[in-house]
């Protein structure tokens, strides 16, 4: 159980906890930009010595690439679980500049709300934890669990450096589990457990026709347009009710159970507003799923970009010489993307006219995640967001993929529990980013009972 | 009756008809390049003094853009029938220059070819004409119709200002028909009257979906893909045996007559040659036509370029918010643009589902173009091929389109007789563009045989 103190601690705190947010974020640390190289630098000392402050044990581990920041509670007890924190202290870049209505790296408080970038999208997040973890050390009491804290500076550029840290590290950093803020929830009254991602896999394909644009007048009607073939093997991919044609695309999807519906549907959804929200006339999808079920619990076979031909201004006569598309599979438990992209590349060789010559181009793909969502772990994550929000925890799946995390399971063996602060209109890598002030305290809350509930698991 | 003497003068002087054919390509008259304007008027002068060597009376008439050229019979007999030779003097740029072997405006002749920019298109072809109406003038013999010319300098950039000139000059360029050498013979074994062309119809279709491109991960699954849609929607409008889908798109297309398919098969056809000299695997077309017929007897529905999305190196998860096609029909007697679009435009908005929005652009088209292949003229001009060439004349179709030609028709009242000289490989607006001496020769004697066998049509 939480002890008052901690939960008054927080509460008595408020004012500093925004100041320090303030400060954390006016430093750029953005990752993607090599003249940021000393702040991102800069970042991570400032968070080594606000983990200090907290009462952690801290320091910087260097990396091939931006430092990784490991912070450790004090006096750690082998007898005791530990959990790890994960989060990251990088942002994106804030441009275009001009959107923003002001810098981005001076925080704009507005009411409940503060403006800066990386606020939401990782910094407040993970400093709730902090937070909160020094409520615990700093009011004498002891702490139910050993927690520990892993911060990364490329989340933002793809992870690599971690990918090398972790296995390296796996001993130090070995946990029960680890517990991530860096996802969204649908409401204040609604904190979620985000209990599932989808995974993700690229290819690109390419069709050959003629070895160069070609007149249409003098040759169309007896050569193939590869355009048109592409969007007829493509077109043919999806029926009406919104189901991929691939064979045995759907053999490995674990179906949703009717808890995981009766939960998933607790989520707030109003469909005009979220109509409106991306401007689109009507929705579409799978028939038999909710909208938040397709986006979530559902694979996609998507379009990121077509290419063929002549693109300009007006127009110009020709058979184009080629024609591309570019797309991204969404995967959901227990897809496998290496196997789903064998089917994809089989079923379009099937279906490809002898007319063009296909090529099919892989990318980097990575695996869906899931959490039990009803076992203790899960259940003892809902406990503590109730108590922190003073609303009942919903369950949600994660329509997006924060690729990590297949590695946290592999290298440490240890699951992620998705507990997010953000809120949907945080406009995390948009211009405008904000953070909600009520979910930062609310965050610092349920973190505060978190370390009770997670240690009550046996 | 072509007179001996014309048929000797044509032989004894071809090394100088040779040489001017080398002089007149010299002059770069590029009229798309308006640094290259003072060449294009020096190219009408040089082709003013020409036709006055010739024996014909000529001037050069300004319009809006740059200058046609006109020249006429010394001595026109109202009582005899008036024929127009169409040609153009201005050429293609010659880019990309890398690609010739050669400078393309200093002619090199390799055996019986030529090799230099528009020595095919069109210099050359209209130059025939006027070596072989000296060949009448100079021996002392009365053409047995008059004959004028009309050459103009804008063809390659739209003939936006003989648009202009023609309704103003229709009295003075009134004919019984044209002469329009600038369309291709399968060989020098089979010169052909082409005696239909294909129209043109443009159209862009646009269809929107989400107001900016989303995470496909948050989004994808509930929000369309406007990229999909296209490729569903364009898909579609093609069924396996080649035939176009859209209601009523053939409604108005002149069945093939089996004197027609019977010609055209005289026209030679290598399929495995043809289809290595594009580049491809197998060729498409649709069902029950053969190769010749398809490209240009039967109506085209062409993707000319597709747009959407992300299309840089690498990926993008997105839902793009849009997706585009550029589209051009080629048209085959009857058929009507305008009516054509309207059928298309209905029925893409029948098959666009209520997830996009559908926008369809029209561009400027043409309609297509037919002589009775079978009337007096045209028998006429068969005979006058076959004494040229000393092979029997076929009948062609031309798949592409010279809209002029319908202008013609429309303020001349007047068809177009179109005998070209081209080679299949002579590459038209290509790198090494190449002229045949030997259709050069023929081509001449085949212009000293058409205007006795034309002014003996009643």
């Amino acid at each position: 159980m939480t002890p008052k103190a901690v939960l008054d601690y927080l509460a008595s705190h408020e004012e500093r906890f925004i100041e320090e947010l303030f400060a954390y974020t006016r430093i750029p640390s953005i990752s993607a930009q090599s003249d940021h190289a000393g702040d991102m630098q800069r970042c991570a000392e400032w968070l080594v010595d606000r983990c200090v402050k907290a009462g952690l044990k801290a320091d910087i581990r260097k990396t091939s690439g931006y430092p990784v920041v490991i912070a450790k509670s004090p006096k750690p007890d082998p007898k005791k679980p530990t959990f790890l924190v994960y989060g990251h202290y990088d942002v994106q870049p804030p441009d275009p500049l001009e959107l923003w209505t002001s810098p981005p790296f001076e925080p704009r408080r507005v009411g409940r709300n503060v403006y800066a970038r990386g606020i939401s999208d990782n910094k407040g997040q993970h400093l709730a934890h902090i937070n909160s973890v020094e409520a615990w050390l700093k009011t004498g009491n002891e702490l139910p669990c050993n927690v520990n804290f892993l911060i990364e500076g490329e989340e933002e550029v793809g992870s690599k450096s971690l990918y090398d840290f972790l296995p390296k590290n796996a001993k130090e950093l070995a946990c029960k589990a680890l517990v991530v803020s860096d996802t969204e929830i649908p409401s204040m009254k609604h904190p979620a457990l985000c209990y599932s991602l989808r995974g993700m896999a690229p290819i690109e394909i390419r069709l050959d026709g003629p070895d160069r644009d070609l007149h249409s007048g003098l040759f169309g009607g007896a050569v193939d347009n590869p355009a048109i073939v592409l969007c007829q093997m493509l077109g043919s991919l999806r029926n009406k009710k919104g189901r991929f044609t691939i064979p045995g695309f759907y053999d490995d999807v674990i179906k949703l159970s009717a808890y995981e519906r009766k939960q998933m549907a607790k989520v707030p959804f109003n469909e005009t507003k979220f109509r409106k929200s991306v401007g689109v006339g009507a929705l579409f999808g799978e028939a038999g799923y909710t909208p938040n079920e397709q986006r979530a619990a559902r694979p996609t076979f998507e379009l990121n970009g077509l290419t063929s031909g002549y693109q300009g201004e007006g127009g110009k006569t020709i058979i184009p010489s080629w024609a591309s598309a570019k797309i991204t599979m969404r995967l959901v438990p227990d897809q496998n993307p290496k196997k789903v992209i064998t089917l994809v590349k089989k079923h379009l060789k099937a279906i490809c006219p002898p007319t063009v010559k296909l090529t099919v181009t892989e990318g980097q793909g990575g695996g869906p995640y899931m959490v039990d969502p009803t076992g203790p772990l899960a259940q003892a994550c809902m406990r503590a967001a109730k108590a922190g929000f003073g609303h009942e925890c919903v369950l949600a799946r994660g329509g997006g993929s924060i690729p990590i995390i297949a590695a946290f399971k592999q290298h440490l063996k240890a699951d992620s529990l998705m507990l997010g602060l953000a809120l949907p209109d945080d406009n995390a890598h948009s211009p405008d980013e904000k953070f909600s002030l009520d979910a930062y305290m609310a965050g610092m809350k349920m973190a505060a009972h978190l370390w009770p509930e997670l240690a009550s698991v046996p």
